[in-house]
């Protein structure tokens, strides 16, 4: 069952079925509607109904093609569909490139994100670049956020690959690209490899996201991109980093990358500091009332600070919405 | 957070919420209705949300206090929960010895039962037979059919020992109780182990259920128990297993002890066939189209045969109907 959204059904569906069909697999389809909205229960549901409709059984297996809501939709049904069948990534975003490696899928719940899902391994992952050239220019940068990300968790050299080829990197060029996104695999491999079901190491992987994803939620899914609210979640550890002691360089280094790639820096300064901090309390890398916020020491380099408080983050805020009035 | 039913709340709940009080845990509580039709997504998604609500964290538990419906509903939710939180059985029914050990947890999808889960292992599961003085006998009845399932499929020695004790078990006797649900919870833990993740020999715990699952969709969840539906799909299973060579015994001491029980042995006769087989075709055992059967060889042996025919299931449903007429 190819599992698909709206936007990329036209432009990719039909010959991945024809492919499919002329190596001898009988498919269904399914389309859900593009963007996060469509991480919900009620389209899981509707994943698993079309699979009983369509018969799959237990030898079946779900292919995603698409961005990162559909591989963690379509991940999520085929973790729990008869308690697990086959499930086949096929990214067609930038971003994907993470969320396609590492066996985390998950819905959202309109209090919180991801918080409904499980740990599902693909049999395979196919990133077909070719795709990525129709992706719109927003959606390429918002994806170099994470492949930024990856370097500045685990490897300074690639740090200043990026900034390097920036440009090349914003033109979709197909060779950097492709180291790129190599790159970014492989260091989310590294990582997830190391520890599968996020005990420690694992949670590297969500610099910038404790603040990225309560934007997220404040700004009503969709208003803010994944990628686009984790570069200001970037910016926002890197502050704190530099605070508990961290060189200046690793903030400048951070943002003047991230500004490189057409990502936004700071806080729209509408946004309702409380509702932020409370989204953030939500969230589900806060334990027994204490942060666990991943905090850069170095350019490419973070530690796991579980003594964050919430005060500090409140401050930290406070500066990325004064910086956007700065703007 | 503890989860339990309108039935078993009023008996249990207060007790479990005072002592772990006294043991310093703070908990929340959600008490969904009795019955089949708890076993649905919406009430899925109602356990997340007072999940969230309550602020459950990545060390929080969920504790399942009841039967197996609180079980595995209660057990999905902690398995999905932040992709997977702990996970406490406190089972309150006979039956519930089964489907507290093992780790299969799942809520019911309109189309077919239990096909929406995961594999989550408890961190414990704390049986208390006092509890089960409460339980309706017709429960109580239904309980002892997955009972005397573990010694169909693992131990004759058993079996000759239920026959001997129906009685007691009947009127609860605590030893003969305590002994049989020891002998009932080995027995799955044991073929449990050997095979985490329902490759092959799991199977043989499902006796009885291809036919019985059938039969709880065609009567609409809740009319028929559980454990009454599996009775009369184990008639049906010594029934093929006799037609491929196994003794007549093992029908007729299937049949006695079944009866002994005081559990139906035959479809009711207004059931209609062709529902009965459509249903089994959307059951999860079904590979590709092939049967894979639970078929006993012997009293306490079992084999998994995958060339069962479904017009050769139709047979049997269609005797096990003609068997009602004669009672
Ligand atoms: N599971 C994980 O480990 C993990 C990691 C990171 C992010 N995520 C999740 O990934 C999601 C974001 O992923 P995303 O940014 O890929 O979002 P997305 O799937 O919504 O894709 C972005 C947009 O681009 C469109 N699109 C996709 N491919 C296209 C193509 N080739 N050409 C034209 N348009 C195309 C989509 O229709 C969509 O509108 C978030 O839900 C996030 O939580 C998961
Ligand atoms: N996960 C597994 O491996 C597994 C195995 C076997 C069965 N199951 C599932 O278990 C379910 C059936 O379990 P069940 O028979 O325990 O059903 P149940 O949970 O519905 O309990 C039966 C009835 O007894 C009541 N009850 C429970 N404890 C009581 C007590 N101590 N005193 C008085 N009333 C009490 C309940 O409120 C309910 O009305 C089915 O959904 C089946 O699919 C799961
Ligand atoms: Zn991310
Ligand atoms: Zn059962």
């Amino acid at each position: 069952m190819i599992v698909t959204d709206d936007r990329v059904a036209p432009l990719y569906l039909a010959p991945l079925e024809r492919q499919l069909a002329d190596a001898g697999y009988a498919t269904t389809s399914v389309v859900v509607p593009g963007g996060e909205s469509s991480k919900s229960l009620a389209m899981f549901e509707k994943l698993l109904t079309a699979a009983l409709e369509a018969g799959l059984d237990r030898k079946s297996a779900i292919v995603a093609l698409g961005g990162g809501v559909v591989g963690d939709l379509a991940g999520f049904a085929a973790a729990a569909y008869m308690r697990g069948i086959k499930f086949v990534q096929m990214p067609t975003t930038i971003l994907a490139h993470d969320s396609s490696v590492g066996g985390k899928v998950a819905v959202n719940h309109p209090l919180a994100k991801n918080v409904i899902g499980a740990f599902h391994q693909p049999e395979l992952v196919l990133y077909d670049l070719d795709t990525l050239k129709t992706l719109p220019p927003r959606e390429v940068r918002a994806g170099l956020a994470e492949v930024i990300k990856e370097g500045l968790i685990w490897d300074a050299e690639f740090v200043s690959w990026c900034e390097e080829h920036i440009r090349e990197l914003l033109s979709l060029d197909r060779d950097a690209l492709g180291y790129a996104l190599y790159k970014g695999c492989g260091i989310k491999a590294e990582v997830v490899s190391r520890d599968e079901r996020e005990n420690d190491l694992r949670a590297i992987l969500n610099l910038g996201h404790t603040i990225g994803h309560a934007l997220e939620a404040v700004a009503g899914y969709g208003e803010l991109l994944h990628g686009e609210a984790i570069a200001i979640g970037m910016v926002g550890a890197a502050r704190l980093g530099v605070r508990l002691g961290a060189p200046q360089e690793v903030y400048e280094v951070t943002k003047r990358l991230l500004v490189a790639a057409g990502l936004p820096t700071a806080i729209p300064s509408h946004y309702d500091t409380d509702a932020i901090m409370k989204a953030m309390m939500h969230d589900k890398k806060f334990t027994e009332g204490t942060m666990l916020f991943v905090v850069p020491t170095a350019v490419g380099k973070v530690e796991l600070n579980p003594n964050v408080s919430a005060a500090m983050v409140r401050e930290i805020v406070d500066e990325l919405k004064r910086e956007a009035d700065r703007l």
